[in-house]
């Protein structure tokens, strides 16, 4: 019962990273939306692997192939489902990992949970892989919040100890949105790539990995989704943000800061704005008691670093049940923040709108 | 559809601060455990307020009442309601507030969602006393999970800027747990106790409230639960916490921290300890995956300021249509934290049964 | 996780039948509706026993107190708790039925299932005294319903061998639904009610019970409500119907009868009818793909006879092992089928109410 | 949120008619269990069409492509997706049901509920072959079932006004389950195939269809699973049971005749035989206030007949918006009963494992 996500919009997603195919079913979509495919895959082409020289050499035909729930360019109210048939996989690498868990991934509590008969290849059903058909979903239900005004932007918080400027919670230009929705290293200011992309570097060059933070925006809600208490919407965003690999840590407006603030400094004072209600700082994320006030959503999530680096590892051999050391061949992605861009833009899609439902 | 939680074990929470009654309805529950209702009351009890000079004044009786699904002290198996008559309460205070919403509260977006047709009074439903009827399902739920060897303790974790110490995530001692379990200030580091309450007293002397942290363990639990993808350890603890009233941020491990580190850091190495997996450190807060890996699970919660503060306050009157200025009268308890430590071990316990499952 | 039903209002009824109290929590409902209360009482006066000469003399006081979700007479969008205390019960009759289950009673399953811990005073939870909240619940959904133009009817279609008319399913006139939510005795042919008492009492003088069955109409709802395949409105009606004890079958429009027509008789033709689409017969009863077509929805539901009955049965004592004799002492309703008429509307709404959800 | 179904194995259906694909994915399956595909495959060839001279000419490739959840044979515990290509699809004669919806089908009501915007060739997403997906995902779930000793076995019960013998419900052999669940024509008593097969010849030569009934049985089910109320055995069921296509009622024992009966009559003694507890008859289909008693679960479920006749029908022009008349074209399945049987054992074994779960 893990993979599906929403009670308005139910996304069911399936696959592993070396099966024959990974997909995702979307159910409850309302018939007639027309959908602009093209933008669909530039969100795919986003987050797919080998964009430039910090990504991962492995390469991977993400392009997906829509089964049903569309008819032309248009849902038909169907559930929709589109598969991503895997291509081009090479399997040797993985034999031992059944044996000698890789610290930092699934390899041990897949082991225990599915008595050893999981698909450990690639990571199986746990693979960053999976987040294609996240994205897919994702983007179809952004262009229906988009015609209702609802506009989702991430971009690159932090990469190590690396940082870009925080999002102005009370006021985000949509040309802000445009810019960030179109790029695969998404910055709100763009002086800190460089810094970024050799902190990837240096890392990559000590075998090594790094994590991050990406802070995600949400424009256009207006003042009154969400419910209170288990459905709140930080309950709701969190719990689908969750479901992206790597993802420790979720935090609203300000977030832990809070926590060493004054009431009289942390509350958002209310004010008429040409007849609107806005508030002057927007500290709280835009969400008061589980429920949007009308001013962007945003928060972050910490991306933990990579779990797969080329450093020789201490690990167990489960057959054996001694103590064991483990290195990992390959090539891999040093930092997976750039790519999680995306994803996380497309998970909070998928939330927003199953706070939201489907009718306007 | 807001206030339930659960899938294996469903909580309903019910009421409204000022209303006739407050409760919660658990269906699920296996038939034939034995419930220590004393063990229930110490629980109440620590949430309930007046405790000691930090906390409000305002009397609750929080004696809650069994109207099903116990027959003496052993469950049924049907579902088991429990009430907490309201009795005492002074609905005086809160005759403005459906105009002029405090700033930090759910007042402007309850009024909004509910088209201003909701119990204002106290908060209503969104009020932190809804709190008392997690505490006592947690406090059922927590005496099964002991049952099966698994324990849950949080403390204070900050006030303000005054930390405690954190805990030692590879190992948590029983006694310490049971230490925690029965304070109002729950502390691993008793010396931190004055300075914190010192901190509290500042801000009260301040007409202003301070907000803090707690950290939550779970320990006992064995390796292989929680679900990949959207049913994960995190996501469903993240969820309920979120349900509580003032949790703005959730990390899980090292969390935030995790986003500077690198992967040879914070990847938790795996050994074997006397026959049992083990790792040699728990950054990653006890799951990997979405699924347990039999270390304790580890997080923290990021508790915002009480919004209710006795300065004047900027706000707006929503009747007249235009700004407006606030004083919140009455006497407010200008730190939640120290009460905020037995709502989150509940709603934690709440949350891991639905994750384990009432079968043994 | 057995006594809640819905996903758009959500109600879990809680209780057993000698425990404190019985009661109901709504969640869902849209704040600012007025309700009735009066009109709440009445259908639960036409559930409630006591009322004629053919119904069981036990006496039950069925005043709902509502703990939450209301202020004054309006819905304020928060859970609706409604407690009805249990005063007046005689527990002794009940003390052998651990050992010897009652034929036909869920003694004996319950007893499996919850090891003997449940409360078996009564029939516990699975009394029909937990049909109570359900009639509180539906009297609230049903006002709900009504202002959007949705009313429901049942009668008693059947008792034994005697038959009332049935709906003509094309066209239900308004004033025969408000007779028969007014009725304690639900009948469209009122010549039906002498033989229909007659069937009872010569049950009950043979130291007997008698079955029947009820059908129930849902006039008003526009076309395209429900969903195709397991959400589809036969499917979300016949699990609510299910919860009401005793009933063991149910049809749509003219059901099992279709299995022996041809499909030129069973289909109904469409035409035009002052501009609206309308069927000339409506043998599928209002419901096409799982999806209502803007005519009655119809269906019928079979009642199997009161299971207590007054002569001795052959049963099992579990304790010894052995085969029993079991006589049951008190008096028992005989039939139980025109108190189950507001019981079949209640939940029909309910059901509804979920089919359509709250927004307009 | 239609196609869904199942809360601890929960399979997503997706697909229409004439669409690219139609399939399942099914979640929550146990890790690790061998699966054998060819008896996968003789479930699916029983529903499929064309097996004998009674189905219809459209020829089917309905051979399933597992993309994930399997390894060789072995379940990895991830979510299965199976998908059946769609070839051989002539669309064209489906091009004028957008505007005269034929009568017993949902072009009417998916015509509203979707604005024209669903795929309507061969009925799309509520066609007859979307049931294959379901015989797939039951045939996966009933070789779980039959390792704990489950048995699941249906037969033609009735075709028009032909019967079969019932299942003695007290006692069901298992060569009997062997030879239902290997036939295209499952019937108790061989006798009835004459006279049922000439029914359908006959409504066939007069340009109709007929209906049926198929009788439903699960064996070896322990007593004590299900729960009361709303997921009691009868409702989880029927829910399952009317997510398939043309069912319009649905028995449990003996069903509507109990309501005819006295309870003396209807009441199932107890008896202990060989230290079992069982029933002397099992008038209640092996189901007690929602919990399974321990003998067979026993149903019946009413199919109207196939709404597709040759035969000129009354419908309207919705364009137009006039009355009209039709004619479908092509050749129709005149009976679909005997294909039905191996499609409400497959939501039937569904429906069971959710009752019990996937633990042992």
């Amino acid at each position: 019962m893990s993979s599906t996500f929403g009670e308005k919009i139910k996304i069911s997603v399936f696959g592993e990273s070396h099966g024959n195919g990974i997909g995702v079913v979307i159910d409850g979509l309302t018939a007639g939306e027309k959908i602009d495919m093209d933008k669909v895959l530039v969100q795919m082409a986003r987050r797919a692997p080998g964009k430039d020289k910090t990504a991962t050499p492995r390469k991977e035909s993400d392009l997906p192939r829509v089964l049903s729930g569309m008819l032309g360019d248009t849902l038909t109210g169907a559930p929709l489902c589109a598969v991503i048939e895997n291509t081009n996989t090479k399997s040797g690498d993985y034999s031992n990992l059944l044996s000698c868990p890789r610290p930092g991934h699934s390899d041990y509590t897949a082991f225990i949970k599915y008595n050893a008969a999981n698909d450990i290849r690639g990571g199986g059903h746990f693979s960053g892989r999976l987040t294609a058909p996240i994205v897919f979903a994702g983007a179809i239900c952004r262009q229906l919040l988009e015609k209702r005004g609802i506009k989702i932007a991430a971009h690159i918080s932090s990469i190590g100890s690396v940082m870009d400027k925080d999002f102005d919670p009370t006021s985000i230009p949509d040309e802000l949105i445009e810019k960030l929705n179109g790029s695969s290293f998404a910055l709100i200011d763009d002086f800190a790539e460089e810094a970024m992309r050799a902190e990837v570097e240096d890392a990559r060059m000590s075998l090594d990995s790094v994590g991050g933070t990406v802070e995600c925006a949400v424009t256009g809600i207006e003042p009154g989704f969400g419910d209170p208490m288990f459905d709140g919407v930080e309950g709701v965003i969190a719990k689908a943000v969750f479901g992206v690999p790597a993802i420790k840590g979720i935090e609203f407006g300000k977030g832990f800061e809070l926590s060493k603030m004054r009431g009289s400094q942390s509350n958002d004072s209310f004010r008429y704005d040409g007849g609107r209600v806005v508030t002057e700082t927007n500290n709280c994320g835009g969400i008061l008691g589980g429920i949007t006030n009308g001013m962007p959503i945003v928060f972050k999530a910490a991306i933990k670093p990579t779990p797969s680096i080329s450093q020789k590892q201490k690990t167990v051999d489960l057959q054996k049940r001694e103590n064991a050391e483990l290195e990992i061949h390959g090539r891999h992605d040093p930092c997976i923040v750039p790519r999680a861009v995306p994803v996380i833009e497309a998970i909070t899609a998928i939330a927003i709108i199953n706070i939201l439902g489907n009718t306007e």
